[in-house]
């Protein structure tokens, strides 16, 4: 499932509105005899990928797979399901469920009918972040929210002469641009926007063809060619990406706190000192300390050369 | 030598001008005979207390000690160096030299004039760490000064309206009280004594009787009963305690980094966002943001219940 959750993680932010699945087919002998991802756009599916290379070893195979496989016919292909059963693996580990209403249990019903042992529940909560954004829009009917802040140690994304590159090193700044291919759509407030006209593309060897949607959160500034633009946080539930990242400044990160709107905060620290710099924050209408407790929750710390990154998640149970 | 250091940890703050040393002596057998850190106020010695300890089985031993073994002899005792040559260990381990102009080399020359076998320099970084501020004072005529600040993520110690107890948690604060305990004084701005006035004590069993010295960093107002006026940063070369800590607010903070008088930064953080409330520095001078990197290096870090500590140092190298 490792394997299977590496690869549906690399294609994380191109697949349109299918969620990124990775399966891996394993023979009988141990052999990993196919491998497959969920191809840009959506389709071909994971397993469909899989099963193409294994052929007929995936007979009495194990196949390892980051959601349930599909239930579902559709124009642009089979279900998952039935190519299954028509290999005839021994097993199916499914990492969790699809609460697609098409699928939602069919698919491993289909494969339990046929005789096939399905195992669910394996490593669910790192599957639910690979497809993070298809499952805020099932819950939500909105993007998944990734906000960015790159700070000092005391908070501060600017001197007070608005001065800001660089707080981060390179290792750092070459994570958030990895961060970037990870989304299908970026956003930036009007001041960032007036201030560092940034092209916001990924400038990664190999990855440059990852061009996330871009849009600006502004009343009444005009978005730049080719962008888009959203009056508020609420209008997110109207773009068609299922992960947006959130990039600053102050003012469009606290919009999105302030409207609870962020699932993840990618917090990456500079180890200087300002002191008397411009925030990171401006007002989120906070009333009280106690309401600022139990949000958010430390998933992942890193060292990025001479930085940390940390990366939280808000707590919606 | 990790015995040695862990018993020396254990009297910081309450040597007074002495630093706080350990020994461990360990018989040829491998049996721990005898152990000793200096005691309150400066005198017995480590090495006194632990040869006290041993007696006749010092014989043949090897010594483990955190500082040079003093040369001097003094009206409140013997020099280490010649109670340790009557006493015949095989060995004597030091973590690093004593700087003091009657001892520097000359402790572990006798040593070794004796016949007695001397390594030094194990572990003399962290054994620096157990006597920073008796190293301070010889190299820079001040106390070492560490700073505490207890923000949130976005680098807030108040919400806008003054709110700010508690961003941190019991676990965090408790931590705080022990490094209180670590320091033989304590110093507020003017503005956190008039709005939180701070006892400054040490609210941890078994520790309470650690009374720190208390000073005010104020050019006007006057300082509270049993407390100490100072007018500015540089003025702490004046005060008599070898430890020093910096506990707020934002005004102070800035005031001694500004000036520079920061060697030790202590950040507690609490997993919540602000946005707009009360920044932990006030303006520090800082030109450049070229001027700010290079100054600090991550020592530790740490997690207190669900907030976080790290620590940096700051390289004066």
């Amino acid at each position: 499932m490792g394997a299977a959750l590496a690869l549906a993680e690399r294609g994380v932010g191109r697949t349109g509105v299918n969620p990124s699945v990775g399966c891996v087919i394993v023979s009988q002998a141990g052999h990993v005899v196919g491998r497959g991802v969920t191809q840009a756009g959506g389709r071909p599916h994971a397993e469909a990928a899989a099963l193409a290379r294994a052929g007929a070893a995936a007979a009495g195979s194990t196949v390892y797979v980051t959601l349930e496989p599909c239930a579902h016919v559709s124009t642009r292909g089979a279900a998952c399901a039935d190519l299954l059963v028509a290999a005839r693996p021994a097993r199916v580990v499914v990492a969790r469920g699809d609460p697609d209403p098409r699928t939602d249990g069919q698919g491993i019903a289909r494969l339990r009918a046929a005789g096939i042992a399905v195992t669910e529940g394996v490593r669910a909560a790192e599957a639910a972040r690979t497809m993070a954004g298809f499952l805020a829009r099932r819950r939500w009917g909105r993007p998944h929210v990734t906000l960015k802040l790159a700070t000092s140690l005391d908070g501060c994304i600017a001197l007070a002469s608005g001065e800001s590159r660089w707080i981060t090193g390179a290792e750092a700044r070459a994570h958030a641009h990895l961060e970037r291919a990870r989304h299908g759509a970026i956003l930036v407030g009007r001041g960032t926007l007036t201030a560092d006209a940034p092209a916001l593309d990924v400038r990664l060897p190999g990855l440059a063809d990852r061009a996330p949607a871009r849009y600006l959160l502004s009343t009444t500034t005009p978005a730049p060619e080719g962008w888009t633009r959203l009056a508020a946080p609420a209008d997110i539930a109207t773009i068609t990406q299922d992960e947006l990242l959130v990039e600053g400044g102050a003012g469009a990160a606290a919009a999105f706190l302030a409207a609870d709107l962020v699932d993840r905060l990618l917090l990456y620290r500079a180890p200087v000192l300002i002191g008397g710099g411009r925030p990171a924050l401006g007002d989120i209408g906070l009333g009280t300390l106690a309401a600022a407790h139990g949000r958010w929750r430390l998933h992942d710390a890193r060292t990025l050369g001479s930085d940390r990154l940390e990366v939280y998640e808000r707590d919606r149970n």
